[in-house]
């Protein structure tokens, strides 16, 4: 059902950012497959659980403090997904340190819809 | 045939990378759906074939005469295919000005596969 799967995404997506806010690394790899990619800007592609947590750890050490993701876009494709939406990293203090987009490949892992392939950059001037 | 559907879209990429070494703004928005985004790097997203040929002549009045494309995963998924790969972008001396990894979504638009959603982001240090 396409509504289930829109939901079933809506909620990782809310359990990723709560994960991101209280500092749990470990707990964002999770939502990752066990051959899930990050392609964050100014790196090589980032693969696996462990080094996924290595990245999202070091985005916080940066002092980013909150993620958040609002879905324009979900393409349904069986067991594959295609997600488009923006993001918005907030601070300390509740202000904006940087807003883009990005797009997520999910996958129906036996039941959960995890990320598969996770890429953005930002829509901010240079 | 997962055979035909890589040779289909390696052979669009290389007329894309052709189109682009000729300085073919418009035949490379051509390689693109109607409804054709591009999400580049310090710009929200870019929508359509006009805008998406105005992008790419404004790349080309950069200073970067040559786009290498290095495909590493083709995830085929019926009408739509999910590839990741490497980009290389060359100066005018040959020297490489960047090179990143990119994310396009394609659809098998009426027998052609073309761009539908285009992404990348530079994997050289900030």
């Amino acid at each position: 059902m396409s509504s289930d799967v829109h939901e079933a995404i809506s909620a990782v997506n809310r359990r990723f950012t709560d994960a991101y806010a209280q500092g749990d690394a470990a707990g964002i790899a999770a939502f990752y497959t066990d051959d899930g990619q990050l392609l964050p800007t100014n790196s090589d592609i980032i693969r696996g659980h462990e080094a996924i947590a290595g990245f999202w750890q070091f985005v916080m050490g940066l002092g980013i403090k909150t993620v958040a993701l609002a879905s324009s876009e979900l393409d349904i494709l069986g067991e594959t997904a295609v997600e488009v939406g923006q993001y918005t990293l907030g601070g300390a203090d509740g202000a904006t340190i940087d807003r883009g987009k990005y797009l997520v490949v999910w996958k129906n892992d036996g039941g959960s819809w995890k990320l598969h392939r996770d890429t953005w950059n930002t829509s901010m001037p240079a």
